[in-house]
């Protein structure tokens, strides 16, 4: 495998030292026996640790607790979650109950990030009770084949980090491990993905073992190898998958490390910001709400979908929208509207029924008759009339009780009945927002980012 | 046939009375005698007057020369022209050449307006050399079946003209006396009309010699009797058909001498034009040009395209309409643009290509790579930047060369390049166009007025 000198260089400075790699396993070797000590449960380490695919630096180590199957799923979790208190126990750790689509416990033990996960020893993938009992197959799966591309897999996915397109999250919408592996494998090394990138359209289809048992429309399609009827890319976000592919262009016309370094964190303060804004003369609306008390993949997609519902309604209110985005933070949500018009005249021109239509063109004529600007008058053989709007400023429209009536989801609805607060113009900003307001009024390609401070820096 | 006493009342008003009956026979007998005395050609009275279907204070009177159709046309227009003017002579009349398909002469005779026009006296409708040699056809065919349905005509033409529908001019766009004949005689009468306008649709055919030869597609298809591939109600628009609808719909539940009332004309002067403007709070800009110097119904469509052009343009730009309309007097045009917006902030989104269209998203990426607002960067897979938008506001725009360059017709663009002026908000108004300028902001359909006033007198 040849390797340009900017891999071998950060293949330097990414992968694990032997001291981190013997305490990462001996800690996990230590969890595998408690577990299966208890005799009721066997342990496995998952995840990256498992594959030896982990980057110097990260502390994270999933461990598998795996059940027999014929445990009634109450008693999966009483049992599961009882021996992971018992090991936290044990090691003096603080404890917090997550939820994934089971719950879990997560723990600090010796500087690590532990995540004591309760799941079924299912025969095969494709007869598992719920996501997590997939996890062994995929960890089984990459083990035995991934030895000569670990380096790869190390490289991809520093790339993928660096490139800002990393994470299967409902946020960052990227690239998930397991995905990184998978290309890695399919395309025999980073060096192939990169080349194979480059040139992806929308519903690129990879199959690993050609076993594919359904059709899928997702922009990128690469069928699970333990399960034919899964997409392993099924989260991945049309633009971050083609901000990948002009990262993948850009590092092969002028490889460098560069594509590797995570961005500087430029954040604008109160009045940078105020300054930017000042300059594109957009009118800019924040609502706040307080952060929903659920996980935050059901958040983020009622987030989006709000803030979606509401820049419509704008628009439909006669209003023009530039962009809107919203986010997510520990206390607070942000929902953002930049509009390029926020106050309209009074006189809004009304589409009534065609003439033909008799029963609507008399039942029109009668409840517009008086008060309007002019009208009802017939154009194209239609009625129109022109009355009073209700509403003239994005302001008041958006502080009035329309925004709770479009598609909120659920729990952002509610939020927003309690919580909500409405921010204007350079009043948007405030610490927590900063990098998001920031991201959003600065926002560029992450190869645009990487030439434009490349640049600079020569 | 029974009247409703209103319509009764309309007649007595409207029916022409002896002497003028007298005086217009008179005139054209006479003139019908020299034309027949010339030896060159026969002549006929044509239109409303040789059908008995004029109203009460008409004074146009069309006297047909008809020539042999071996005659070639250059010698049509030299001997026909020659012989108009010869006759206007003879009575020491102020004569106009003018233009339709073929040029005519105009003169004052005897208090009448006369039209005196060279055809070729061909033998079939269907072998006409030009759309003037339909005419003795039309007035010959109608003549023949008129007789009883005189006043019926009467009431229709003077319904319709008082409702603002009657004309077949293309600033009208409305009934031509030939269709209030036509619909007459195949709705045996006025309240026939009335009734089965009610229930009028688009594309309504109505093929009296059910002998027609071909397709039409517009709003109202009457076929004609004397050319069965011509609809003779090719003019009327959608809006006219359907201000006649509601028109037939508000007689019938309430029959009144309102509706054959033309309306007393309502200006608005130039502080109360611009109180009304204050009121709707909109951007008015008016462009004025010279009127071109060639035949209405070639500057009005032209006016029409360039309007539409215009407003197109402006929303392509960004800014968001209202309304717009045009106007032709003697001496001026007027193409006028209501604004919702009319300015802009300076960033403006553009779109790019799709990042996996590669020679096209490289190309963007090059073109765009400094002084954006934001981007380019990636939403949905495509490339999007924020740049300095080129106008920002609407005056600028429509003051530019830009109005120029969008499809206007030969005339107008001609005319706007050497005499436009652009004028906004109350300035607008000048005594020439204050009609127009009330019409477009105090715009309603017929029967509204009709009840608006109606209800007001009362």
């Amino acid at each position: 495998m040849i390797r340009l000198p900017c891999e071998e260089e950060v293949l330097e400075r990414i992968k694990p030292l032997k001291e981190e790699y013997d305490h990462i396993r001996g800690v996990a070797d230590a969890l595998i026996a408690t577990v299966n000590d208890s005799g009721i449960a066997r342990g496995m380490v998952v995840g990256s640790v498992a594959r030896d695919t982990w980057v110097r630096g990260d502390r994270d180590l999933d461990i598998f607790m795996l059940f027999p199957p014929s445990l009634p799923r109450v008693e999966l979790e009483r049992q599961g979650l009882g021996l992971a208190r018992d090991i936290g126990t044990q090691y003096g750790a603080e404890m917090r109950e997550k939820y994934a689509e089971h719950p879990y416990i997560n723990m600090r033990i010796n500087g690590l990030d532990v995540d004591l996960v309760p799941c079924y020893a299912v025969e095969r993938a494709t007869g598992i009770q719920s996501a997590v009992d997939r996890t062994p197959f995929h960890t089984r799966y990459v083990r035995e084949r991934i030895g000569s591309f670990i380096d790869d897999v190390l490289l991809l996915k520093q790339f993928s980090k660096a490139g800002g397109v990393y994470g299967s999250d409902q946020m960052t919408e990227g690239f998930a491990g397991y995905l990184c592996e998978l290309l890695v494998l399919y395309y025999r090394g980073f060096s192939g993905v990169i080349r194979a990138a480059a040139e992806w359209r929308p519903t690129t289809t990879i199959d690993i073992e050609d076993h594919a048992t359904k059709v899928f429309h997702d922009p990128l399609v690469v069928i699970d190898p333990v399960d034919p009827a899964r997409n392993v890319a099924a989260s991945l976000s049309l633009s971050r998958m083609f901000e990948f592919v002009e990262l993948a262009r850009g590092y092969s016309a002028a490889p460098g490390a560069v594509y590797f370094s995570p961005p500087a964190p430029v954040i604008l303060d109160r009045n940078a910001f105020a300054a930017r804004l000042e300059e594109r003369g957009t009118r800019l609306y924040a609502i706040t709400l307080e952060t929903p008390h659920t996980i935050p993949d059901i958040v983020v997609p009622q987030l989006r979908k709000s803030t979606a519902a509401i820049a419509d309604m704008l628009t439909r209110y006669g209003f023009v929208m530039n962009r809107s985005a919203c986010e997510m933070q520990d206390e607070h949500c942000m929902l953002l509207f930049e509009l390029l018009v926020d106050s309209l005249p009074p006189v809004k021109r009304h589409m009534g029924p065609p003439v033909w239509n008799r029963f609507n063109a008399e039942k029109f004529l009668a409840i517009y008759p008086e008060n309007t600007y002019s009208g009802p008058y017939i154009d194209d053989g239609r009625y129109f009339v022109e009355i009073l709007r209700k509403h003239t400023h994005v302001r008041e429209l958006l502080g009035s009780e329309s925004p709770l009536k479009v598609a909120l989801g659920k729990h952002v609805k509610q939020s927003m009945s309690t919580s909500r607060t409405l921010e204007e113009g350079p009043e948007c900003w405030s610490e927590e927002f900063a990098p998001f307001l920031t991201f959003f009024l600065t926002r560029e390609s992450p190869l645009v980012r990487i030439r434009r401070t490349d640049a600079i820096r020569k």
